[in-house]
């Protein structure tokens, strides 16, 4: 992990670019800390970490008010990472398939989400020793947002995950609805009501089969991208009750 | 409205017992209250009052903590009130609908519900017009738990109320399911997920209906009493929010 730049933002939280291998990233940590601080995964979509930049700081700064550092890395396939050529092709299959406003094929799903899963799941774990490396972070770690396929990975193979807040969606592959029965960890999952790019019978399904004892539906009106500011304070009082 | 007795508990909250008309009542305002304080009206399942007792107490306390009263009154056919012989009937038909493992007719739901909903809200209504009388009760009003046909009911004819928070159930008449498509203050609806009484896809079914454009569907594991302490917490978030 090697550290490419750094900056103070307003309220004094410390904002450092890195990469890890050829991947980038940003860590987040609060302005002054006497020990070890609990660390907060922030997922997303696979937009580009210069896209999302605006929503991830947001996420970053509530997380340092809480005492907690926060850090993403870019997606394969996303930002400035190699394109790929499988994923494009799955991306304008599922796109055609939304602007024909049928329903989604299950082999396009698949060969979208699949490989993103398969290739981003190691590299967060990877990050995660990197980032549980340095003196400032301690634990534990929750995971936040994003790809929901990719947060159920990660909440069953990735023990030291304690607490995980993920977006409802639909595009769930079968076999990542199964791994769903095998979370344990404590949730707290995010729907919107009128999602455009999600089925909410399907959303509640994913909800019911998630194996934790302890999950909440925390579901507000709007579209995909209008998560109201309570439903995000929520989300992080939520993160602050499992990793304080 | 006549007191008819007071006490102090801990804390200093201050807890009147009153009756207005025929009908029993408590009322808890904060410790100190320099100005007229917003109100909350504090539902309830028709129990009796003082079976009630320690859950609405937690609920007042929680409520004078924010810096809010909160009242309840005695419904129609509980408690020391006059027995009510339709009403008992019809409670006899559900208990053995549900012991019988089966749907509940309508008309079993109807005979039930409807006229608790006729005979309780204007009551409810008068209770408001007593309390808001007080000088030391300002606004607004909050309307929280309770039968939920009567939240709805008293949510579209009462103007004074602002914002409620709603217990879902499914043993919801369909003259109501209709009025709750008319119901517009902001909305939070506590499920719980395994609720053995009341069916989901109906309580589903019902939050979508209704017309408030700031709804939350807040959904937790567990049967129908045991709503975790984190729920009733955001619920009363929710009432500080619109409130103050």
């Amino acid at each position: 992990m090697h550290f490419t730049a750094e900056q103070r933002l307003d309220g004094g939280v410390l904002e450092r670019t890195f990469t890890l291998g050829e991947i980038p990233g940003i860590l987040w940590t609060p302005a002054s800390t006497s020990a070890p601080v609990p660390l907060i995964l922030l997922g997303h979509p696979p937009l580009g970490l210069r896209t999302m930049y605006p929503r991830l700081v947001d996420r970053a700064r509530r997380a340092a008010a809480d005492g907690f550092a926060a850090a993403t890395i870019e997606l394969p396939g996303s930002g400035d990472r190699p394109r790929w050529a499988a994923a494009e092709q799955a991306r304008a299959d599922l796109r055609r398939a939304v602007a024909a406003g049928g329903p989604v094929d299950d082999h396009v799903v698949d060969a979208l989400v699949l490989p993103l899963v398969e290739k981003s799941v190691p590299e967060w774990q990877a990050a995660l020793d990197a980032l549980l490396s340095l003196p400032e972070i301690g634990g534990p770690v929750g995971y936040s947002g994003g790809v929901i396929s990719i947060g159920i990975r990660l909440a069953v193979v990735e023990p030291r995950i304690s607490a995980a807040v993920l977006f409802a969606g639909s595009l769930v592959p079968a076999v990542l609805f199964e791994e769903a029965r095998r979370v344990t960890v404590p949730l707290h999952v995010l729907l919107q009501w009128d999602d455009e790019g999600n089925d909410r019978r399907a959303a509640l399904d994913l909800f019911d089969a998630f194996g934790s004892e302890e999950k909440t539906l925390h579901a507000t009106m709007g579209g995909h991208t209008g998560v109201p500011q309570f439903a995000g304070e929520s989300a992080a009082r939520f993160l602050a009750r499992h990793l304080k």
